[in-house]
Parts: C-alpha cells; sequence; structure tokens
C-alpha cells in the first residue's frame, strides 16, 4: 500500500524560478490529500502526473496567499474536468467567505459540493478518520492561526500466518476472530495460542506537517515517533531572530524538533528566496539531525 | 530599441504539464506590458528572467479566470519586493471589486497604489499613449465582455543624417525643425530642402492581442497592418461550430483574420487541452496564412 509525499512547493512567500509556493500531496493507498495549495498548485500536480480527480480533501495551514492561492484555479478546473462528487476543505474559518465570493465570480456554474470544515488551531484533536487514514490537527505558532498536521495510518490488526490457514483450514469466521486477539480451539479441543497463528502487521505509518510556525518546543508532543516530519526552515541559524520575529524557524529549530520528536527522517523546506543554494541550510540541520532531506519540487518521500 | 513579445502562457482553461493559462509580456523599450495574467504568471516570468520591476501596466481581456488568477499573487510579490510605484490596471469594470477584497484578505498592508483603469468592451480607443508606445483597445466576441489590444510605437520622426550635421553645424534648435519638416536656410541664405537633410526612421511596429474571440471580420479593421498578430486558435477547422457555441476560434479562421488584417506574422494559441501535438492547427493556418507560428511557454517572437 503506498504512503508517499510529493512536493509540489517548496519556497516560502516569494516564490523563485524553481521553487514553486507551498504544496505537498500525501498519496496514501491511492487517495490524494492535499496540503496547502499555493499558487499553481494544479500546474505541479498535472506536471508531476497526481490525478486531480483521486483528491477528496484539501488541508490549509493557514489563510496567507503563499499557502492558498492555488485553490480557486484548482477548483475550478476540477469543475470543468466534470467532477460531481464532494471535496472538503479543512482550513481557518475565515477563508471560507473569500472563497465562496472567489467561487462566485470566477466559476460559472459549480457542480460539485464543497464542504468547508474550520480548524480549531487551538486545539489537537482528529479532524478525519477513513478506513486508511487518520489525520489530526495541531497548533502551530505563525503571525496568524496556523495548524499542523499529522497523518497517520490507523493501527494495523495482526496477520493470519497462511500455513495456519491451511493446516487448521479456518473458516473466515475463524480468521476474523483470531486476526481481533483469539486464540484457536481446535476439532480436537486443543487450544493453539493466537501467538502461534498471527504475526505482526507492518507498523502503521506517518507524516506529519508544520508550516508556518515559530520553533516552539511543545510541537514535539504532536509528532511523536513520527516516520515523515516536515518543518519549515525558512532562515538558517544567523537569523534566528528574524525567524522569530516573522514567525519563522531556522534549519537547526527544524531539526531540534525532529530530534525532540524521535522522528525517523526530516524534511525541511519554505526557503526563503534568498537562498538560491540551501545546501548550508541542510548540513546545519544534519548536524543535529543526520536524516534530514531537502523539499525540492517533484521529489518523492515513500514511507 | 526592444519590441519582443514573450509567451508565459498558451493553454486554455485547463492548464497542461506544457501550458500555463492565458499570460504574454510585450517588452515595449524595456518596459514591460502584461497582458493577462493567468494563474502562475508570476512565476512564469521568473522563469524567463522577466524584471517584475519593469512592469507598470497590466491589460486584462476579460474577467474569466484562465486569464486573470495569477493577479493577486503577482500583486502580493510586488509588495513584498517593496514596490511603491503605481501599478496601473486596464480591466472591465466587474474585476475591481473583487481584486480589492482579494486584496483586503491577502495582503497585509499594501504599499504602492493601483490604478484601475475600467475598459469600455464596445468601443475601440486609445487607452494608454507614452513617448514610446500607444495602446488601443477594442471590442471582441467572446460569452463575455472582452477587449482585444493593439500596442504601437508612435510614429516617428524622420533622422537627420550625420554628415549634414557637420557640414552646416546645425544647432539643437534647427536640428528639433528639421526633425520636424522644415527646410534649412544656410547662412549664406541658400535654401536646403529638408529631404537632403533627413533620412525616413524605421516604421513604427506594432503587436495585437486577440483573445477569447469567436470568428468576426470585423476584427481585422481594429489590427490592420499589423506586424504582429497573436490570435486565438483554441480548436481545429473540424470543431468550428464547437468554436462558435463556445466564444472561440479555430486555427483557420485564426488565420483567416490574419490575411483581412495583412498582418506580417502570426501567432495562434489559447489551444484546446485536448491537443497534445499542435501541429495539425498549425498546418491548418499556414494553408491560409504561412507566416503563422505556435504559442509555446517561454518563446520569444521580437519585431
Amino acid at each position: 500500500m503506498t504512503f508517499s509525499l510529493t512536493i509540489l512547493g517548496s519556497s516560502s512567500a516569494l516564490p523563485t524560478s524553481k521553487r514553486f509556493p507551498s504544496a505537498h500531496v500525501l498519496n496514501a493507498h491511492e487517495r490524494l490529500f492535499l496540503i496547502d495549495c499555493g499558487e499553481g498548485t494544479q500546474i505541479q500536480l498535472r506536471k508531476y502526473k497526481l490525478k486531480l480527480s483521486h483528491i477528496d480533501n484539501i488541508f490549509i495551514s493557514h489563510v496567507h496567499g503563499d499557502h492558498t492561492l492555488g485553490l480557486i484555479g484548482l477548483i475550478s478546473t476540477l469543475n470543468l474536468l466534470g467532477r460531481k462528487t464532494k471535496l472538503s476543505i479543512f482550513a481557518h474559518a475565515s477563508l471560507q467567505p473569500i472563497l465562496n465570493q472567489n467561487i462566485l465570480f470566477f466559476i460559472n456554474e459549480l457542480n460539485f459540493p464543497i464542504e468547508f470544515i474550520p480548524l480549531n488551531s487551538k486545539k489537537h484533536e482528529v479532524i478525519l478518520k477513513t478506513d486508511s487514514i487518520i489525520v489530526e490537527s495541531f497548533p502551530l505558532k505563525h503571525r496568524i492561526q496556523c495548524n499542523g498536521f499529522l497523518f497517520r495510518e490507523p493501527t494495523k490488526l495482526p496477520n493470519i500466518k497462511k500455513d495456519a490457514i491451511e493446516k487448521y483450514q479456518l473458516s473466515l469466521t475463524e480468521i476474523v476472530s483470531i486476526k481481533n486477539g483469539s486464540d484457536l480451539i481446535s476439532k480436537s479441543g486443543k487450544v493453539i495460542p493466537n501467538s502461534e497463528l498471527t504475526f505482526v502487521s507492518s507498523p502503521p505509518r506517518s507524516y506529519a506537517y508544520c508550516s508556518d510556525t515559530r520553533y516552539f518546543e511543545k510541537l514535539a508532543n504532536y509528532t511523536k515517533d513520527v516516520d515523515l516530519l516536515y518543518h519549515e526552515a525558512t532562515f538558517d541559524k544567523s537569523l534566528e531572530k528574524m525567524a522569530k520575529t516573522t514567525g519563522h524557524s531556522t534549519a537547526s529549530q527544524a531539526a531540534q524538533i525532529a530530534k525532540l520528536s524521535n522522528a525517523k527522517k526530516l524534511i525541511i523546506g519554505h526557503y526563503s528566496s534568498r537562498y538560491k543554494d540551501v545546501t548550508p541550510l541542510l548540513n546545519e540541520a544534519r548536524l543535529i539531525f543526520p536524516e534530514t532531506y531537502s523539499a525540492e519540487d517533484g521529489h518523492v518521500f515513500s514511507v
């Protein structure tokens, strides 16, 4: 089952010739979860051959233009492509009126429903739960209200050993019961313990998106043990003061959060346009958290 | 003096992996005139190394999203880059309120004035006149009110022959007077006719933008003798009926307008996303107007 992240945009407020503004897309079991939607997101989705029709949920961290201005173009294109099914948008409540005004003005007739789910930017909570994914939202600390997101697979039931199915000729009812933890009582009355019949499934995978935010340690509580952590690194450590004033982080601070989270891998991005080459930021982060990688438009990170 | 056009976007409503939505930029004497501003225009401007600070005037043909959705991102970026000077936007009056709402919502504090000039989409008129360029607006026939634009250099005064300046030791006053058509009366009282002192300047150059529009012959009156004509060709001739219904043109019809206009060169574009290869449209147009070229993102046409 796929669990992979594609970077669509890795710049901060000013896009560059190589970096589009913020947008990520998580492919979890062939459904696409779009996280932020900067200008040109629909163009990047096409460029990287990600099917627009596989997007049902969009998560907007905060309502700054570099994270939202691609929404209306994307919605317009989905409409032209004949979409009929619901699109859910999770965002701060203030986005809804301006989004509606733009839809009214720019889209002749919207042929699919948009469900707008206002985010609580003070609370850590589950905002979406399906068979394949659980999405949590948690507060970040930016100049305006801002949410981070954690995407994680539900805890998986153990798998049944193939040879056990054959040996004991297990029925479907028995299989479900064993997967849920029961022992087996064989036809001869013998108790076969659950541990002899099952093996542990691959652990649930997870991805967390933290942008935009200034450094705060509590963030690591929300992203504990995450497999893949994206944490913005707008500046290098020499600009720590500016980072704090503008509600952003340095590469070192991103790495610190990855370390405190016990993350397996860190991606940094949302780079200030002043960095033509981001190697110094990457090196700075790797001193603290060696498993750090750079967000580059089009790069795919599989978990 | 530069007079060249860069194609920033050549798709119709649905952008593709190779074509951004509509935007052209005309470099006339090192000032940039932006014509339409689809989503991602600011990214294309950077990609093709066109200086954002050299744009003072933006011309919007009509208020469909594929011609306008890049405006707010571009304005936001100009603001972040510290712009202080006026930006003029020529567009249908209906764009102003929604543009203002978006500016209010997405831009914290706008530090430069925006002058909004509403276009009359029923009239052929001069809308801008500077020392180096005259811009005319004229009506197109689309599903909503739509304007075409003609950019032309003012008629140039004749040049003074270098040897005449030396021979007759002409003063600045005499030069201005001769350039404006006077003969010279030499110190000995002899009349030197103007034609002996001057030579004709290079003829004024021109570019016309016609998108979106269905075919109508009168359009050629507005683009008479133009050097470079851009005329949309959303469809091939087999889809002429669809072109008419949707307010668009075929490649043959674009070529017909170029022929009727006595244009020197035609660029076709605004292609429907159904055409992965636009060679058939180009061939179709060339049968009627051989000097036809295809709009491709990043291509530069010098006049």
